[in-house]
């Protein structure tokens, strides 16, 4: 972990501010992060010191940090700038899920909220989804409020940018994969999915679903069974149930 | 609906701010609601003035009614003077649950954020669960912030607000319920659990979990199968899975 410690107020590297325990700690025990300095309470100062005795730390009062954040941050007296994470390519991922009998990835389509796809990954790492896909153009970049979402995962789930969805989805299928998407009006619903092989589910926004380029990509839609008196759930929610019942065997 | 209109600007009741339009526009389909006055943007009045001719109404800015809430509070035009909604008592509870053959009820141990029981709410819709059970004293009274994040489905599952929850376990195992609550360290996943019949399940904090007694009041502890690499999962997130795995049949 030596080279990755930079003591350097501007780092040569797009720096991201991580806060929350979870978060923090996660990305300094990741090898692929490279770190700037840590910002933090003398309380926390003591332990991480310990831990990671080459951090450049900057001990501080609890308001102080406040200051880095929006109100409502939970920071928990952790500030760490760091290196965004290196986006996984369609390619890597294609590859390693050649070698797998059995895989879950999953495609976002128009889910913009940071917290919300922070949340996503945090069920992704539950449920040993290989990759989140997203459209790059229209997702927003790793930030503190998602890795705070997250907590910690962001380290687990690679995330997977590209230009087109639907290219996406046509290249995942000659990898083997069953392109299943998400939609409130499907006939099946989730739990008549075949288990077995390569899955790749597609969830679009709450209010909107997938797109139609997006959904003719789709061997089939299903919907989760859900009482006619409720609309819809949010979607981080609905991805969670999604990703637990494709994880079965 | 004639009486539960009140045009004055103190009205007799404990009034609560609702905001958001799934919030807002559900609370007006519910007769139960006694509704004080809408404050409301002038494209917002056009619709509900016509959908509710004896709604007093203010017209407001937006900038205005952003005043009305704490920054973060997406109200989308609408800020609604209302009546709480009122408890079901839990012999009420009992008294429904013995007419029937199914029966789904949450119970919730120690789970204080606003936000997370609404979302517990909205799942518990969507699930089909009569009711949720939660501890008076520790557990946050209606609010804002509660009904926005249930969408609207506060006026669909009943809340029922006991002294002790050992002791509402003890009167739902007397009514036919079988006791199964959540906890990490189970041996059992909850796929195993038998969908037939009359199920209350206990969920407690994302910290902490269940109470002690709290867990020695269940007939059977189980956990949700996700990746030994992640902690935890959110606790509405963790509820709505569970609540759709006992959905089925």
């Amino acid at each position: 972990m030596k080279n990755r410690f930079s003591k350097e107020t501007k780092a040569n590297f797009r720096q991201l501010i991580l806060y929350g325990r979870h978060a923090v700690m996660s990305a300094l025990q990741n090898p692929k992060r490279r770190i700037g300095k840590l910002i933090c309470t003398a309380e926390n100062a003591v332990e991480i010191s310990r831990k990671y005795p080459q951090i450049p730390l900057e001990v501080a009062a609890k308001k102080d940090i406040d200051r880095l954040f929006p109100a409502d941050a939970v920071h928990q007296g952790l500030a760490l700038y760091c290196s965004p994470l290196e986006a996984l390519s369609l390619e890597e991922l294609c590859d390693y899920a050649q070698r797998q009998d059995r895989c879950r990835v999953l495609i976002l389509d128009q889910v913009t909220d940071p917290q919300n796809i922070g949340a996503i990954v945090r069920s992704a790492a539950a449920f040993g989804v290989s990759a989140v896909i997203v459209q790059d153009k229209n997702s927003p970049q790793e930030s503190g409020a998602m890795a705070k979402a997250a907590a910690g995962t962001l380290e687990l789930v690679p995330v997977v940018r590209v230009t087109n969805l639907s290219r996406a989805a046509e290249v995942l299928k000659k990898s083997g994969f069953w392109i299943v998407g998400m939609d409130g009006y499907a006939k099946t619903t989730i739990d008549k999915v075949d288990k077995s092989g390569k899955l790749a589910v597609i969830m679009g926004s709450e209010g909107s679903g997938m797109r139609r380029l997006v959904e003719e990509s789709c061997d089939l839609t299903v919907r989760l069974p859900i009482s006619d008196k409720v609309e819809s759930l949010n979607v981080s929610t609905a991805a969670a149930i999604v990703l637990y019942e494709l994880s079965k065997k």
